[in-house]
C-alpha cells in the first residue's frame, strides 16, 4: 500500500515515514515542496515527489499516481501569518481532497488539532490557526473519503510512550493533554487500514491504553 | 417579513437597509457591532440588534428572535489582517448559518465575491480573502439552509443602473466587471422571495437586463 505522506518533511511527516518505511505493508511516498527535500529522502532510499500546495488541483494531482492512502500532515507553521493559514492549513488540504477524489484514492488521514472542532476551546492567540484546521476537517468530513481525523494534544518532542487515550468528547479528556510526535506518528500507522477508525475523528493525548487497544474501542 | 441584515452599516448594508425600509413587504432588523450604530439605525426608525460575530452561536442566536430571512454583507474589510478575515467573513459566516439552523430560520442571502468560487481566478494579493469567501460559501451549499450565493463583481459607489448581467460560468461574463453597491442591495431585494434563486449561486455585474429579468432566467 503506497502512503503519500503530505508534509513528510514536517516534524510528525519524518517519524511517519521512517516508521511506514519499517513496515512490511506500507510504502511511503513523501511529499515535498522542495528539490532538496526530494534528495534527502532519496538518499534514504524513500521515494519522494516535488508538490507545492499552493499549485493547481491539477498539479497535485500529478505528485498521486499509484498512491492508495494520503495522510495530511503538512501546515504553514508558525512562523508565517495567517494568509499562509488559509493557503496552507485551508485550502491547501481542501485541493489535496479533491486531488484525491478526483484519482479515486479514497482513505485520507488528517493530522488535525486538539479541539478544532469545538470553537469554545480555541486558544485566543492561535484562533485563526484553529478556524483553518477546523473548517479543512469540515470539508473533509462532507467529502466522498474514507476519512480519519486525527486531533493531537500539545506536540512534544520526546521519544515515543505508546501509550494513549482517545477522545469523541472534551468531557473525556485525560490529563497530561501533551502527546509525542512519535506517538501521533505510530498511532497514525496503526489507523491506515483499522476499520474501526473509518469516518472516525478524535482527539488523542497520553494515556493509559495500547495504541491498537485504544483504536478498537471507536 | 423579517430580514436581518447582518453587516448593515457596512456600504452595501446601508443601501440594503434603506431599500428594505421603503417596501411593503419587507421589514429591516440591522444586525452591528457597536451601540452608536444602534442608535444611528434607531433615529431613522429601523430597529438594530446588537451582535458580534466573534461571539458565540448561541449569542448569535439572541439577536434572530422573529426573523424571517438573513442578508449576511459583513465583512473585516480591507484595513484588517487575514485573522480577522478567517474569524469574521469566513468563521463568523458560518457561524450565523449555524444560528440560523438553530433558530429554523431558513432563507439565506450570502454576498461574497466575483469568482469566489474559482480558484483559478483569485487574484494573488487578495487570495486568503477570496478562500474565507469560497469556504464560507461552500460550508452554505452543505447547510440545509435555502440559500442564494451573490457574488458581484468590483464595487462602485456610483448610482444604481438598473441593470444587470447574471453568470453562473465565467465563459459568459460580460464586460464591464464592475457593479454599482446600489444595484447589489437592489438585487438582494428582489433575490429574497423569488424562487427562480433559491439554491442557486450565480457573478452579477453591470449589464443589459432588467433585474427580475435576470432573476427570472434563473
Amino acid at each position: 500500500m503506497n502512503v503519500l505522506v503530505v508534509g513528510a518533511n514536517g516534524q510528525i511527516g519524518t517519524h511517519l515515514v521512517e516508521k511506514l518505511n519499517e513496515t512490511e505493508s506500507y510504502k511511503p511516498v513523501a511529499f515535498v515542496r522542495k528539490e532538496e527535500q526530494v534528495a534527502k529522502f532519496e538518499d534514504k532510499g524513500i521515494e519522494a515527489r516535488l508538490g507545492n500546495l499552493e499549485s493547481s488541483v491539477t498539479d497535485i494531482k500529478k505528485s498521486m499516481k499509484d498512491i492508495d492512502a494520503i495522510v495530511f500532515t503538512a501546515g504553514s507553521g508558525g512562523n508565517t501569518g495567517t494568509d499562509k493559514t488559509m493557503l496552507i492549513d485551508l485550502d491547501g488540504a481542501v485541493k489535496v481532497m479533491e486531488a484525491a477524489e478526483d484519482m479515486n484514492i479514497k482513505r485520507f488521514v488528517m493530522v488535525s488539532a486538539f479541539q478544532a472542532d469545538v470553537r469554545e476551546n480555541w486558544s485566543e492567540e492561535m484562533k485563526p490557526y484553529f478556524a483553518a484546521k477546523h473548517y479543512a476537517d469540515k470539508f473533509l468530513m462532507n467529502s466522498d473519503l474514507n476519512y480519519t481525523i486525527v486531533r493531537p494534544g500539545m506536540l512534544e518532542n520526546k521519544p515515543a510512550i505508546g501509550k494513549v487515550s482517545l477522545t469523541r468528547a472534551l468531557t473525556e479528556a485525560t490529563d497530561p493533554m501533551t502527546i509525542p510526535r512519535e506517538d501521533v506518528a505510530q498511532l497514525i500507522v496503526a489507523v491506515l487500514e483499522n476499520d474501526h477508525t473509518y469516518l472516525q475523528s478524535f482527539d488523542v493525548t497520553t494515556g493509559d491504553k495500547e495504541i491498537e487497544e485504544a483504536l478498537n474501542e471507536l
